[in-house]
């Protein structure tokens, strides 16, 4: 198979563009895509300071590598998640691929700063691990920005992620999530940084085969706690949708932000944001939803220790 | 396994509703579901007729069975399609059904009627047959349903169907067809008769056991037309959902009726409709779709006819 562009041997073929590509011709295409995201949707500027949420995953380092190779002024911010080897792994990934680019890596280690691990977490709220999870990584992206005075805060999400996102909240009708969901979140307030998606038109495959082309060295096992989760069941389903029709996850997403999102939005719950009256962080209640659920789970930590302690004095006190 | 009700052997489970069911209790969960449709949405009156439109398949029979029992009263249509044995077969399971349970039924010739069946039809536009063959269908319901004095068309259309069918104006955003989707469509003017579809609360798969348990003899192959579509595709998609959420498809179709279609009806594209210069019936357009999707059909069928005659012709004629 030959690429559409030129000659040369095609090493992928994209079926939703009906296009074989070679793989000069595929990283033109790739870069590209990224290049028209960003400009269309106003994504970022020349003189941004990005901060670019890495996990060590194939999605966040080849946004770090695609921006950095397209100019823009980057650091990364690397959240320790004491997800057990998986984290260790992905730590030593973001950091490996820091040092070979010649890039800054910030780092916070859930566990030393906040006092508990994911698994911690989860067990102390006995909750799935990805609920507390995405609700930290989310809180802790936005504050290391705003407290660091970046202009923007850039994340992997690629086209499956989001499309598998959109179908969630579709199944279910989440109409203020729908009404929220966008490639770009501008800064409502000083203390909410922009959040973008530069990634959000092109595929995980797509993305997978830009990282192996380019040697980018990411960790390839999933999350652990991925395992099961509804997102997968959702881009499982859309795969077979995509199967038989080539491009349909693309018409998916993209007609939901230009037809129907702007109808949705009409009428959404507009919220009146204040600070936080513990962390001081923008929120529309008056301790914000990470407060309260870090202030749940260490309450509940405490509690279980008093009951502990309880339980070994009364076996250390004589019987009568 | 044990009814949910009594202590009586279960036939089937509804994993949706974490319910084993005995065959009288089962049958009495499945009326009361189309009972409670019925008056939640207003359908039905007693003293309505009904015109309803049966295909000789499952949900068809079954409703006719259903609202024939609850006492409605009702006078089958039956369109022929002409689609090889298949419509035979339906034609001939609907006159069965009606001759068993004294009922009327009412039959059109697609072919004798209009000149052309389903596949000819189909042919000579050089388009699926399904597009053609839905179009003509909801034309001749309301046509002979108004011409004939009924009050309201029932289709069987089941949970599984409108599911699919959101599904596929979901992935699409299609605003027109999500702002109409609904489970009545009221009379807008004189002409257009109110439709129902008092099964949209029921899956396929209960649907098929109420036709089971009453010895409703339905035709059991699909339409061989049918091969291939999307809406396959998409019931497959919401099945693989459905079987790891149980009640997944029940919500996404009553959430959006709830939630989701009145923000989206809010500004969707408001039609006058006026007669149609061709057959009168009520249409946006100066000619409505059906009789310009037929015009262009049997036009097409003269001209092959005229290009057939002039080869003959020169055939016949003497070379010089």
């Amino acid at each position: 198979m030959r690429c559409v562009k030129c000659p040369d041997k095609a090493v992928i073929e994209l079926r939703r563009h009906h296009s074989p590509f070679c793989k000069p011709h595929f990283i033109e295409y790739f870069e590209n895509q990224v290049e028209r995201a960003v400009r269309r949707q106003g994504m970022l500027s020349p003189d941004d300071r990005i901060m670019v949420a890495v996990s060590g995953g194939k999605d966040s380092l080849t946004l770090w590598y695609v921006l950095n190779r397209m100019g823009y002024n980057t650091t990364g911010l690397h959240i320790h998640l004491g997800i057990g080897e998986y984290s260790d792994a992905s730590y030593d990934a973001t950091l490996a691929f820091a040092k070979q680019h010649d890039l800054e890596v910030t780092t916070v280690d859930l566990s030393k700063t906040y006092g508990m691990n994911v698994p911690d977490l989860s067990k102390a709220l006995r909750r799935v691990a990805c609920s507390g999870c995405g609700l930290s990584k989310r809180y802790i992206m936005n504050k290391e920005a705003h407290e660091r005075g970046f202009d923007v805060v850039a994340t992997g999400h690629n086209l499956d992620d989001e499309a598998a996102t959109l179908m969630g909240n579709v199944l279910h009708w989440q109409m203020g999530y729908l009404a929220r969901q966008a490639p770009v979140l501008e800064a409502t307030t000083e203390k909410l940084v922009k959040k973008v998606k530069p990634l959000y038109t092109v595929t995980e495959r797509e993305t997978a085969a830009y990282a192996l082309l380019h040697g980018i060295d990411y960790v390839e096992e999933e999350c652990p706690n991925a395992f099961g989760a509804k997102s997968l069941l959702y881009k499982d389903a859309l795969n077979r949708i995509e199967l038989e029709s080539p491009g349909a996850k693309h018409q998916f997403l993209l007609q939901f932000f230009e037809n129907a999102r702007p109808r949705l939005e009409v009428g959404a719950d507009e919220h009146e944001l204040r600070d936080c009256a513990i962390c001081g962080q923008a929120t529309t209640t008056e301790v914000c939803a990470f407060c309260r659920m870090w202030q749940q789970a260490k309450r509940r930590v405490e509690q279980k220790e008093e009951r502990r302690q309880l339980r070994e004095a009364e076996a250390a006190a004589p019987t009568t």
